[in-house]
């Protein structure tokens, strides 16, 4: 089977079918159609086998989180996905893997009614780059730079739980059980908060989605913002399978530097509370846990119940 | 200095400056408006060091070709293009090399009003994917999809060029002075057909861009469009570079077997010939050989002057 038997055959129908798509996978381009009065929104993420995920990954969830990671964007920019290319680098043509890693991408696709409509399949060390494209209302878009002073900051979910589940599937962490199995899942099958982010609009002042670990994206929105932000160590949320394997003080760590979360990071104006405790109510997911507050000034501190908290590095690729 | 200085500092200003681009590279996604009446267009190509390129190719030289590949998919489209993502795995941050890397993306984005919207930056073994999306007047995008039987078969420029090129390039061809130059810079800077592409609207039944090898490439129309071809090989346009230094059997495989021409290959029905030779005498370029015809039945066939010819292999990451 050659190269293009295999995008066919693996690739062709991956994910929702929409009635925007004119044409799909198979020609040298797709066309899809944009709806008046929205804005196209676009990203694009890479996975490298041992950077991104561990080299021993079952295929399906390295599929799942091509996509889960480009989903987060655009719950950070409150867009509804649409369409998605796949460029895809493997070392050889191994179909088991290729049947699980399909599996997984057309299940996180189906389940957000992404259509799969492009990409290139080419021989090499393990790459996966997936661009994701969605749509938003005009002028309606969350961005990093929207934060003001007393802006409240929430982020949701729990925080640290993937990067102590990748430390469990590493033997950094050690633990047994349900509470291990939850924390792997949480690393293995990130759920980007897309539905949440959409919800936000309007809402939110400045939205990022927690990838490199939640001080360090903090770092980024306030800077974006021209403002300083004070979180609270006292009012991170911590699982309880995080807090019963690592402890109080380790689960911070995780929470605050830990990366992969896939939650989203954002301020609301004091103003707005009411408004987005009654769409938190009706997400039915965790989805406002407020961790301190927007400030005067520059970067990030974090205050600790004896004083200032040291501030973990956030994930950086070509860092020293 | 870190990944994201990395990327502001090489990739946030690259390319065209456009107007309907509402947010670019710097925040979690980008946002663009599409106009009305326009389809998007989209596709993703995937550059691997020793694949696509040879190990020791220049930066800049890499730079201009992970955007062109991504040009010839619009240009068969008919298509213009608007926006592009970058998703640049690299061993090391070698400063000199993303230099020169940026230079020649951003040439070739400049010359093609291509803003370079959104980034990923991640280490690993060097591997480049694009993402283009462009824009096409809605239901006007050409396809391989539409050959008849009794239509004329076209390619633009001088197909084997590039292909003798990087044989040059890898000592499996031989040669000197300005012919070896010309032949290198054809598989060195490869100049996708994008204008000439959208003047095919309206003209051309079916299209698609040569990557893979003229005969190849041409398989994969006709089995689109439930067609067969005939080539007849004596009018395969043979530069006069690419005849002196292969000879005239070895240009003709190189024609019809290369890869990375990057030229347009598209068909016409006989009564559009005159709208044809008046695009083609406006648009200042190579842009209509004639090299055969659209029959009933199926494959390619390629005749001789001493009958049917081997058809070459075209090129295929996984085939055996």
């Amino acid at each position: 089977m050659g190269e293009f038997e295999l995008i066919d055959r693996y690739f062709a129908q991956l994910g929702a079918r929409r009635p925007d798509v004119s044409l799909g996978v198979g020609d040298d381009a797709a066309l899809m159609n944009v709806p008046a009065g929205h804005e196209l929104v676009a990203c694009v993420d890479t996975l490298v086998a041992g950077q991104h995920f561990p080299h021993d990954s079952h295929a399906d969830d390295i599929g799942w989180r091509a996509l889960a990671v480009n989903l987060s964007d655009l719950a950070a920019m409150g867009a509804t996905p649409a369409w998605a290319t796949l460029a895809l680098t493997m070392p050889a043509l191994d179909e088991d893997w290729l049947e699980g890693f399909a599996a997984g991408l057309g299940a996180i696709a189906t389940q957000h009614r992404v259509a799969l409509v492009g990409g290139d399949t080419t021989r090499g060390p393990l790459t996966i780059s997936v661009s994701l494209m969605g749509l938003v209302p005009a002028g309606s878009a969350l961005r990093r730079g929207g934060a003001r002073a007393g802006d409240l900051i929430y982020v949701t979910g729990w925080p640290g739980d993937a990067a102590a589940g990748l430390a469990l599937l590493q033997g950094r962490l050690q633990g047994a059980g349900a509470d291990r199995g939850a924390l792997e899942l949480k690393f293995r099958r990130p759920e980007p908060r897309v539905a949440f982010g959409a919800r936000l609009r309007g809402i939110a002042s400045s939205c990022i989605d927690v990838s490199d670990g939640l001080a360090a994206d903090l770092g980024r929105l306030v800077a974006a913002s021209g403002v300083g932000a004070v979180v609270r160590a006292a009012e991170l949320p911590l699982s309880r399978a995080l807090y019963a394997l690592a402890g109080e003080a380790r689960a911070r760590e995780f929470a605050l530097g830990g990366g992969d979360d896939y939650e989203l990071l954002y301020t609301v104006p004091q103003t707005a509370r009411n408004q987005l405790f009654q769409q938190a109510a009706s997400a039915g997911a965790p989805a406002c846990h407020c961790i301190g507050e927007v400030v005067a000034g520059r970067g990030v501190r974090v205050l600790g119940e004896r004083g200032e908290l040291p501030l973990p590095r956030g994930w950086d690729h070509f860092g020293p």
